[in-house]
């Protein structure tokens, strides 16, 4: 593995989209205990139904601790691969490289990470293995890698369509806790130099109480070049209609960089879903203090699905617009199997969800080239 | 990764010679403080020559504790890939995989290991870390495994031909640390079953004072069918001299599996190789005791080279038979280049040595198929 100081977009290469060939999908075995229910086995359940799907119609590697490693190895299909490796979460959208490609050839970029805000808002402290994966899994995968630890990025904070442009959200990439030295302008430089890109569409704001500074994966998504997925709802008095109109506006007031406007797809978002009693059980404490307490909202959205070669997998809240998500998203994606994440009735995506964040966040594609 | 639960014979798989093609060659990079001096870092100076060698004719993967992944990382060319993984030291041969083939893919085998003889007289306690390195690097490769964690053995006590034969010791496999409980023959047949031979050569003993209960890689080696190397001196009164002569009167009354007479080449070790008190400077203490002694004799010999594509790298001790070692196996490789582990005339091998063993030891090939 080569460690390159200077930008992709230098060598011609730039990030594909999502819904481009993959040859595979890396994910985080879950374990911290104070984000995932009874020592993480919860979220293990749920790991193990979205692995089996994923891995249908592409390889999977799963990144183990030492500890988790015989666990992860025997509860998974034998064709994923789980490989040793230290994390502090489970969270590979944000942690794992952004990869890539010049159409002959992939490279990953190791973005610095804080863990969401480091000390200024972050979730956690220490960070230092989370921060260390991309480059790491550059070295496993044998690709080279860009260095670009001294910007801190999370991959859930950027969707491309693969042909020029970059979504975001200004809540996140200039929060303060990110890259407080930098400009607007200097973020989008950096975006353009970083993932091949000729325009950044700013969205304002994220999901309610989104606690990642509101990541554009939990919000919007591109469906196929110059169309998107909004996460919606009609209830003027939920504070998710404000920013989700805000978001729209922007959206129909935009062209990407191919000079195309913007198709926008409302993706009706379930009632809100808040923590109970129950759910707060077997959650570890975090510096002596709960993580999750009774009666919060989480940032439940469907716009949280992760396009597989085959399959779109998408989470599923026992929620009557479950439903409806899975047959707009079967529509936008024709060549697609569109599945939900549940089993046997579960509400794996609760599981998930009570860690912080749901599928996108917690898978990072590998394009084929 | 399919974990199997038969031989590798009942699939047509075989146990390939060192010298066929290599994909390329595993190594663990070397930390354990008790066994090398100042903190490993004298041993990572050796290891660095010794992967610049090795990396010039195959492809080379070097496992790394997370807190040693960034310093070996930067140590190593970038051809090189360092993967995560945690050991309890630094043995490739006697940890890794011993990789099976049937000429059209490779598998590995993951043998139990504990410590070179467990609770009755191994080295160090615990070794769970080493013991669960096969199998991880067969998820690693992609390969399938062969379980066989209830049969004790390590890769170094055994050598191959390729063409049905395995040479072994009785020192070594038949010692009360491994498998007490299984006869000769039952051992005999198991080395058949899983390395598909249809012979095996027992000679008695390895080199004097190998800690290793005298593995056969530090004794005698294959250097193509029909043909060893065998560690010999000729000062009768070397407690070495009688162990090396029961070895050759066993090797020239033996055929191998092919019905060959062996041909046994003399391999002239160096004179003996002490520890003096400024090795034994810079190690730390084990469970409260040192684990080298001013004066106590090393297993020095040339015998534990090994074969790269393209590359044979031998041991040199600053001794006048360094040279006769390397025009002997020049001679008896005559496609590859036969290089000594020597940098700026810093004696790397024995900096490796004090840790109880030498290149051979510290390697494991990954046959091509």
């Amino acid at each position: 593995m080569k460690i390159l100081n200077h930008f992709p977009s230098d060598d011609g290469f730039y990030m594909p989209a999502e819904f481009s060939a993959h040859f595979g999908c890396i994910l985080i075995w879950p374990h911290r205990r104070d984000s995932w229910q009874f020592g993480a086995y919860a979220a293990q359940r749920a790991f193990v139904q979205l692995i089996r799907l994923i891995s249908e119609s592409e390889k999977v590697i799963v990144c183990a601790r030492f500890d988790d490693y015989d666990n992860a190895r025997s509860a998974l299909p034998s064709q994923v691969r789980v490989v040793e490796m230290s994390s502090d979460d489970s969270w590979a959208r944000d942690v794992a490289p952004t990869f890539v490609t010049n159409g002959q050839c992939i490279r990953g970029i190791d973005w610095g990470f804080n863990a969401w805000g480091g000390l200024y808002d972050g979730l956690y402290f220490p960070w230092d293995k989370d921060n260390k994966m991309a480059r790491k899994l550059c070295d496993l995968l044998d690709k080279d890698c860009y260095n670009m630890r001294h910007f801190i990025l999370e991959g859930g904070s950027v969707h491309s369509d693969g042909e020029g442009t970059i979504l975001t959200t200004e809540e996140c990439l200039l929060s303060p806790g990110r890259n407080p030295d930098m400009s607007k302008d200097d973020i989008e430089d950096m975006l353009c130099r970083t993932l091949g890109a000729k325009k950044v569409i700013w969205l304002k704001r994220g999901i309610y109480l989104d606690e990642t500074n509101g990541h554009v994966d939990n919000i919007c998504a591109f469906t196929s070049p110059g169309e998107v997925v909004l996460a919606w709802t009609d209830d003027k008095n939920d504070p998710q209609y404000e920013i989700s109109k805000e978001c729209l506006d922007i959206l129909e007031s935009s062209e990407d960089a191919m000079g195309r406007k913007i198709k926008v797809h409302k993706l009706l978002l379930p009632k809100p879903v808040y923590l109970t009693e129950s759910d707060c059980q077997g959650l570890d404490r975090f510096n002596d203090e709960p993580t999750r307490h009774p009666g919060d909202r989480l940032a439940a959205s469907y716009v949280n699905f992760y396009i597989a070669n085959k399959t779109v997998i998408v989470p599923q809240f026992g929620d009557e617009n479950d439903k409806k998500a899975l047959e707009l998203l079967s529509t936008l994606f024709p060549t697609r199997k569109v599945a939900g994440l549940i089993s046997n009735d579960a509400l794996l995506s609760k599981d998930l969800l009570i860690g912080g964040g749901n599928i996108h966040c917690l898978t990072q594609q590998i394009p084929i080239f």
